[in-house]
């Protein structure tokens, strides 16, 4: 009997069906697949001398690199299971991330090494670039249904939970998104959001099950991005809002050549006078939707729905099929409700919490928590994200991450945290906060700053005597919404 | 847990995505996929007034037509399992084959409605469309594991099986391709060969999950072909060698505008005369090596290694594997051996015949039955087709079958049919023969067209005292081929 859910493992198939295109451009270099597979190889073999086995969870604390994208294949290459860990945490956040996942070694980046050191087995990338290598067996078959990724996400309990992306996740999201996009044999892939989140990697695992080339850029830098478009031919670039807006600025007059054919933008709906400048410049949006647990977006709004069908996040990938539910039952169009999700990109399960998988994903349906509706058409609109998920510059922020970590304060009795708009960032979170004696921003700032990754350091706090609950003592961030609104 | 083999109902999902996008040119009819939906459901519900239901197997005998489409899809909505019968099948064959599969209805054109009337319930295409409608449950999901499709296909046994293809074969077909030649929203892709052959229906299904344009011919017309690329701006066209020459010869001193990006070559390699002509009109020559049981082309050359590699099929599509084995074992570069392939694209095997199937279908592996051998870069060589399989004008012979029926006569002792080089067809059926008593070659003739479609009687007999066998009494057909070159 035929298993539909094994395939050869990718970049290996890749570098054996066309060993001559370009795999990455980084800087001054061009790796093709086939450089790459040998550079993996040598990776592979570096790591097995370290004692990374098959099936080990391996964490990776690294900023976008070549250097990171062979740790990533070659943690593969070697059946080893890679938790992602975002750069930006702070020490507390990262020890409980490193805690929670058990995973074996973390691999980092030089500079970041001190923030992990005594917690689990470290090696930085100087040292594993010189380590000897030691002969070892290369998964040659992948089975779709095994685990390759975990990503942390917060949630409404306040604690990041390691979501479960199988190899099949990261598959049917390239095929899914290549169905929606099409494919060219030029195209190229322009990746300078973080690899640590599902936005980069999967342009990583597009690009080889594609066979296209990824121009990978360590951090964002709207010239740079320009110049890439510009000058070497990218033809498809992943961003947030504020990356465009940035970019758009700095385009000033001129445009992008017409082989420039898609800006996948992601973390929310975008602002109608970004839209309108792009519009102008012709430069062709892909509006999507999508978070951690479907390996990427699941949702998108081509360009020529931008302004007929503005505020909407567009219609499901192929193999996708979206629901709105309330107390169970599937809403009519233009009814408000919960989104639901059903595809063979959703995760799994969170990782060691079979209680959050449960409530998550029932009778094969993922609960995302998100709030929306579809319209008379099917395209769906996304009112609030979930458990009020702050966006930030595309980063999340989840408010109750936020909240737990100021009621650990002692003199902080409760606290509610909601987005603020914001024109460089789209949002920053901001603090209410109930106290039993005075204290100073300086010292909650100092507070936070130790405890939580900067990005979800509160840019301003408020003091009150109480925050609004409902009967069941539910916050109410409507209603502290609308108290900024006031102020 | 998430269902990964589980997926919307394809052509629903796609009237909901792209509703305005043309899915057929049918002569000068334009058909979007939202009105294609709206008729599929129209026949869906005169199909179950027949009595057509869920996991009935039903046979289709028609010819390319919109009529042939819309059963194709409506059968799907019912989830019946479509059985397709080759139209230039005799009376004889068909009824074998309506018996072998057992059938529940047979749906006809018109005027083949003769052949089988009788042997199964018969519904021509007349009665059909005037039928009224009866409500009916729509399937709104596909499950990728179930069977989709069967089509008849000989072996060395001489009598025809069923192949089972399922709807995750369709898919995985759809999306390795897709993977190989990539995917623009523009393409159109031209659909002459029949669609009770896997070349035709994977066409189709292409459409619907890529949202892409068929232009569907009722048959094969060179000059029509050539037309549908000038000027009704087909992109990519499914051929087999005949086809090619002809459309070649055709066009004249005329070139393709340069928006057909390709040619899809199947059934054999291609003589080098007819590619050099296709390079001098720089047509981009794709060849193919498929089967039935791989849901249609698992092999492809691209048109760059066309000279480079002459000869070869190319090297497997992405989620496909290969490898040469002889004696259990997997041979070297260059060591011949039986050709066998690993994919999600593979059957699971042949209608009621578990004893084939086991003897096909081995740890995984699809034993194809074809000689080759691959060279030091990975490229397939396909020596001989399995049984000496015959391709003429892209139909397969299987000689056994054809020496089956040869042997009923009871004059004939013996029997062996090769294939035979020809200009028109690349190869016609031969036949040697041991006779008790003389027979004309009339006879013959008469004797096979009662029994076998037109394109697999012999179209040579040469009388003989004794067939050459091994000690085993395995015919040696290359024995055969020598004295067919002595002639």
């Amino acid at each position: 009997m035929i298993n539909p859910t094994m395939m050869p493992n990718w970049l290996k198939q890749r570098a054996f069906l066309t060993p001559d295109r370009i795999a990455i451009t980084y800087g001054n270099e061009q790796i093709t697949f086939s450089k790459l597979d040998e550079m993996v190889m040598r990776r592979a073999r570096q790591l097995a001398a370290i004692g990374v086995r098959q099936n080990d969870y391996v964490g990776l604390l690294m900023r976008n690199s070549l250097e990171m994208v062979l740790n990533i294949h070659a943690l593969l290459y070697l059946g080893a299971i890679i938790v992602f860990f975002n750069t930006r945490l702070t020490e507390k956040e990262l020890i409980w991330q490193i805690h929670d996942s058990k995973v074996k070694w973390t691999i980092c980046d030089d500079e970041l090494q001190g923030f992990i050191k005594g917690q689990t087995k470290t090696i930085n990338t100087t040292e594993l670039c010189s380590m000897k290598e030691s002969e070892t067996e290369i998964v040659t078959t992948f089975s779709l249904q095994h685990v390759a990724t975990v990503m942390y996400t917060s949630g409404t309990t306040g604690k990041p939970k390691g979501v479960q992306q199988t190899y099949g996740n990261h598959w049917w999201s390239a095929v899914g998104s290549m169905l929606n996009l099409g494919l060219r044999e030029n195209d190229s892939w322009l990746l300078a959001v973080p690899l640590f989140h599902i936005s980069g990697l999967s342009i990583l695992f597009r690009s080889v099950i594609y066979g296209i080339r990824v121009i990978l850029h360590r951090s964002f830098n709207a010239n740079r991005m320009n110049e890439a478009i510009k000058k070497q031919n990218a033809t498809i670039a992943s961003v947030v809002s504020t990356m465009l807006q940035q970019m758009i600025e700095e385009l000033g007059e001129e445009r992008y050549p017409c082989t420039f054919r898609c800006m996948l933008l992601g973390g929310g709906p975008a602002p109608k006078p970004l839209l309108e400048a792009c519009q102008a410049k012709e430069i062709p949006v892909f509006q999507t939707y999508g978070m951690t647990e479907t390996a990427s977006q699941v949702v998108t709004l081509a360009p020529e729905y931008c302004f007929s069908k503005l505020g909407s996040a567009g219609k499901p990938l192929f193999p996708v099929e979206i629901k709105i539910v309330q107390n169970e039952k599937t809403c009519r169009p233009y009814e408000e409700g919960e989104i639901v999700i059903k595809g063979p990109n959703v995760t799994i399960g969170y990782l060691n919490r079979s209680d959050s998988t449960s409530k998550s994903i029932r009778n094969g349906w993922f609960y995302t928590g998100d709030i929306g509706y579809l319209d008379g058409d099917g395209f769906l609109y996304v009112l609030d994200r979930r458990s009020d998920l702050i966006v930030s510059g595309g980063e999340n922020i989840y408010p109750a991450e936020v909240e737990a970590v100021l009621l650990s304060h002692p003199n902080i009795l409760d606290a509610g945290v909601i987005g603020k708009k914001d024109e460089k960032w789209g949002q920053v979170p901001f603090a209410f906060i109930v106290c039993s004696q005075n204290i100073s921003e300086r010292e909650l700032v100092a507070f936070c700053e130790e405890r939580l990754a900067k990005y979800k350091v509160p840019k301003g706090f408020k003091m009150v005597k109480e925050l609004p609950r409902n009967a069941s003592k539910k916050l109410l961030r409507r209603k502290l919404k609308e108290k900024l609104d006031e102020k």
